[in-house]
């Protein structure tokens, strides 16, 4: 199950290299997998809201080409595995002329909000993910 | 009351422009009035952790040159009211030839953690600045 | 003339207090005046490819209520000065309640990318702008 | 060959959680690699004003415990690889109690500034390494 996200590259997000800062993309897949959520009718705010996080675990990126100020990114996010404990996503970043500039990718897990202890994904969250 | 922190500029912090994005410096000011802090044998966190919030209300910064990547900036930060309520600081950022970068300000309450309303500040953190 | 921007509140921008740190609004203010000016026309990054940059001189922010994480905000922008020389927006932030958040505003002065000296707005900037 | 930094987690790096933001470690370990190469007698910021850059083309990261708030941590960097085209660095992420919280990487490549093009790492660069 794939989603795609729209992101305009702020000032703030450049470097004096002239391109988005390499430490900027955690954001925008950060926003690319909550927006992908919210299409699928919750928001990852209700989430926490009812007592459980999802802090990313692990993370990946590789850069093939730079993205520059107000370039109009376009985000293909990807649910990789069956998120019983941790869920899996694949993040392409394209500009506008269709070119791939990175893939990424994180792993976050499931955790209770008071106990900070690992936990099971909420049932409304399989309910609302069209996973096989 | 003054003190004097030190910080040296990141990559992240330049813009395209090849200067300190004009919105990082709220992140500096930061800093220097929790180092000022530090420096008087408190920590914030530790006002925290006691229950008390530091919100900023007001701020205002006059830009009068750039900082560039990896200068070494010194902000001298001054405590100006008597901060039975209020905290205002002011912050002078000079780059390593001295030249004035800019200078700002903040205001700060002092906070109920839990129920968010306005409090007075802890006798501790009067005791331990030194005002007259 | 009046310009109305939204912006989704990313978990990036928040702090531990649970709202969006004070240090994010200056990126917000920068998204908003960026949109006006698209709205108008012209992008700003064409007025830099086209050798002009506009650094920010002063800007002040009045913070009245937290944003926090996942709110949609409303972002008013105003120009107020016949930009001959330098531009005056001012910001007011709203959250979905239509609560106002903050106020702000940022002078940007025009300045030749190569001599890094001040110089008057290219006359389409004018042309564009629909200024009594 | 192994250089420690330290580096104070600031209020602006946190998030709703009470945790540094993940997207914030970049930062961290791009501050630990520069800080490493200056304890080596040269500055990054020499190498870019010579023309030559060094974009991140690669970057991985375990994320195991959280850092919070006012933590002083402990970077301890290693360079891997011989860098004659590429730079591999590890980052090892620890807070004042000894616990690992993270464990990261980047590679980066040498890109002549004016024509953005790889190429090789220059000489002052190797001498500077003790590199076997």
């Amino acid at each position: 199950m794939t989603h795609e996200t729209k992101i305009r590259v702020r000032y703030s997000e450049t470097d004096r290299m002239g391109y988005v800062y390499y430490g900027n993309y955690p954001q925008y897949y950060e926003v690319a997998r909550t927006e992908m959520m919210r299409s699928l009718g919750f928001a990852y705010k209700q989430l926490e809201d009812s007592g459980i996080l999802m802090p990313v675990v692990a993370m990946e990126i590789k850069y093939k080409k730079p993205a520059i100020y107000d370039d109009l990114l376009t985000i293909r996010t990807t649910l990789k595995k069956n998120p019983l404990i941790k869920a899996h996503f694949i993040y392409e970043v394209f500009n506008e002329k269709g070119e791939l500039l990175n893939i990424g990718s994180t792993t976050l897990v499931f955790v209770d909000a008071k106990t900070r202890k690992p936990c099971k994904a909420p049932q409304y969250f399989y309910d609302a993910l069209p996973l096989e």
